[in-house]
């Protein structure tokens, strides 16, 4: 935790560049000096079918979601959804450009009382934080 | 949103026809009349590996989850997800007549103060509608 | 129900058995004698593009969601997620002794009043079992 993970519709690959977009939700996510760089976690997931408005070849969707463990006030975390839509909203800009293309974003807490975590990248970051 | 998920077994790849599955699934949900044509997004997930069951090769299994925007009432939540689970279903005939299937659909509401939403289809479905 | 899923980076693929990860969270969740066999779906989902803590490629991680019906107790939650959480940091030794490695669970429950099922394994395990 912090988890975001977004689904795309396929007809998307070769047209954004996924790499570059987990990569800038992740630098959108350390701005806001709410999270340790060593926990966050920024990944994409394919969907080969679909059916998306009104079924145009051309209609194609990006649905973000984010998972922050509990302890942020709820301002806390409007202001990094508010920052990270933003950003990203401004790197599709070729897509929403078109009539064709959708863009989502949730944001949820994960209850800390049934979640488990074991980190090897923190010990890492932390020796050379300090 | 409405955000129409599904996760399925590899092993049905070729067997059932996801693209049809997702058109079949958006047809129903528009059918219900509570949801606007360009905001609906149904869509496949692949999973390449699972333990299901008592482990037999044919088992498979669709997982379908189902989240809308708050302001419909719980009973058009249930009319909803009744009609959807009705017709895909049928469509499942052919999996359903071997005791190797499951299927499971799940429904929940997105938190609207937690959410954003930017949509470049709404304005052309609009203009065409009016 | 219930439903265990996992995101992992695809760097894992040919470094982690996902086959058999499955088959030990499939083990574990049966063992704990809370869950029918023909209902118990395991599954993991590969994701291509992702980002995550410093960037290096050798980063890596495994997020585990596991969502189960209402009816037990949060003890019998806690208990069955400690089990699968500790058998799944042993299996992924290999990747815990490097410090490039982070593992997650969540677990969930599904409400009642707003999902279906069908299940046609049931019926057959059921008999085998009587």
């Amino acid at each position: 935790m912090p988890h975001f993970s977004m689904e795309y519709s396929s007809n998307l690959d070769g047209v954004v560049d996924f790499a570059a977009l987990c990569r800038l939700v992740h630098q959108k996510i350390l701005e806001t000096g709410l999270f340790e760089l060593g926990a966050v976690r920024v990944r994409a997931i394919r969907c080969e079918a679909y059916a998306i408005a009104d079924l145009l070849e051309a209609n194609s969707f990006i649905d973000m979601s984010f998972r922050v463990g509990k302890g942020r006030s709820e301002d806390d975390r409007k202001r990094t959804g508010d920052a990270i839509f933003a950003a990203v909203t401004e790197f599709l800009g070729p897509q929403f450009a078109t009539p064709h293309f959708a863009l989502t974003l949730e944001v949820r807490e994960i209850d800390p009382s049934l979640s488990w975590k074991k980190n090897a990248i923190h010990p890492r970051l932390r020796a050379q934080a300090s």
